[in-house]
């Protein structure tokens, strides 16, 4: 299933998304009252929901035309910090060098940071350019995982279980404040300087591990382009090892890091600037098209 | 005031502290079914709260003692990650060098990183040791800033404005787990790696800046003295900077940074080691005592 949180009529809503990502379908029409009100609150009670949603039978005017309403990303308030991965995938790591690093090559164990965000823009809605801040703003594909299930010491070999789905986020950093703050925390938190979307797909729908091809194009310039499966280390790896001594809650995003082709990479450098439009695509997912105020 | 969350009858409660911290006057005794449950709730709601609670006359036996109740952390379960600063006192930055850094000697721009905590742990309660997941387990005592406005990009003269009050913190850190993954979020952000409390004193309590002697004793044993007018970023630094671009919350928690004497200071290392009692003391706010598990 393809589940998006959509703005209509002034609020905040969640929705199946159905028909090639035209329509939408709101909880609240389909459970009314009783239906979850937020996309964490799916995720809570997604053993009973999933269910439910399955057996929804969907005819082509069902719900709204998602062009009528506004997708915002699907987890717009995120309850805690995202999670995400640095230097995980071989190409980015070379160009990621111009940060400099307390290692330098491949890593030896996963490098996790978090970005601090108010509010997580969705496939239709804008990122600030924050020139006032930085002059290096950059964009970053990645595949995030949602986590369904409250979990720490997490075995490999259940790892799978503990995933909701996935979706496209663009880690969009503020190189300079990552360098000059040392660690990467403040660079990587800007209000707005993270977008995902369009929708969050269901884990059932994509064959575990996600080897699925991933892009981003600047202007309809393609800048990233590589696979899931190239990751350094999987999602098995991340979530057993992030997992342990530590509780991952339901509605967690860890955000599984970027390949090469971000605008550091560049000699010279390509920072974002205002009107670029940015596209992460991911196979299967969909496309995350944000344009930078 | 001084405030304190705490444990009745097996549920949370906030209060006001009172008599030299020995009773508490719980804020639903005072203001019945409308009075603020959460710190949180208080902090959002001080200022038509704060002038009905100046008003509130005590006598000795008034409220409940605080030895009947177990006092939690103020804010146990904050809304978003701690943000903490590293390397904020001189002669800490020269024993952190083990840890190794993107720059070395003198930061030029402050250090923040963040703690992902489950469940901040008051001064009644202990704190896990985790010796499966790490075996580098150091203890940092900070005074921590409890923000009371949403705000970005603050005035340094307008700083002490968004400041709701202080309390003392232990940011318990993994070295091994902070020097393995290259950014430090993992090894501080363990479950319950992070001990809070006893109380939040507000703002008007004391003089701006804060110019307080703070110490950490583990098993009785002196190992961190120094004064937070030693900071090598102020609040008022602190503050202002973090918020460029970035909206700080109600409720927000920033530690500001501990002085030398950790663990990793020592030769050879003094980790912390089950049965352990820390014992982090900020002049005027209280102590914070903790057993490790």
């Amino acid at each position: 299933m393809h589940l998006a949180t959509f703005s209509y009529l002034g609020r905040e809503e969640v929705g199946l998304v159905v028909q090639d990502h035209t329509r939408i379908l709101p909880l609240s029409q389909l459970l009314g009252v009783d239906a979850p009100a937020t996309m964490i609150e799916i995720i809570e009670q997604w053993r009973d929901l999933g269910p439910q949603l399955q057996a929804v039978s969907v005819s082509p005017d069902t719900g709204l035309p998602v062009a009528d309403v506004g997708l915002v990303a699907p987890i717009p308030h995120p309850r805690r910090n995202i999670i995400c991965l640095g230097k995980n995938y071989r190409d980015h790591v070379e160009e990621a060098a111009v940060l400099g690093g307390l290692t330098s090559g491949i890593p030896t164990a996963p490098v996790y940071f978090s970005k601090m965000i108010d509010h997580v823009r969705g496939s239709t809605e804008s990122v600030p350019v924050h020139a006032d801040v930085t002059s290096m703003l950059d964009y970053e594909a990645e595949l995030a995982v949602i986590i369904g299930r409250a979990g720490h010491d997490i075995d490999p070999a259940s790892v799978p279980e503990y995933i909701f789905g996935y979706s496209v986020l663009n880690d969009i950093s503020a190189r300079d404040l990552q360098k000059s703050h040392d660690q990467w925390f403040k660079g990587k938190s800007l209000d707005g300087a993270c977008a995902m979307g369009p929708v969050i797909i269901t884990a059932d729908e994509i064959a575990y591990p996600p080897a699925l091809d991933i892009e981003c194009s600047v202007n309809g310039e393609l800048r990233q382009k590589a696979a899931t499966s190239d990751l350094i280390f999987d999602i098995t790896e991340i979530v057993s090892d992030f997992s342990k001594g530590l509780t991952l809650m339901p509605g967690d995003i860890i955000s599984t890091g970027t390949p090469a082709g971000v605008g550091m990479g560049f000699r010279p450098f390509r920072w974002l600037k205002s009107g670029d439009v940015v596209e992460c695509r991911i196979e299967g997912i969909g496309v995350l098209r944000n344009t930078i105020e």
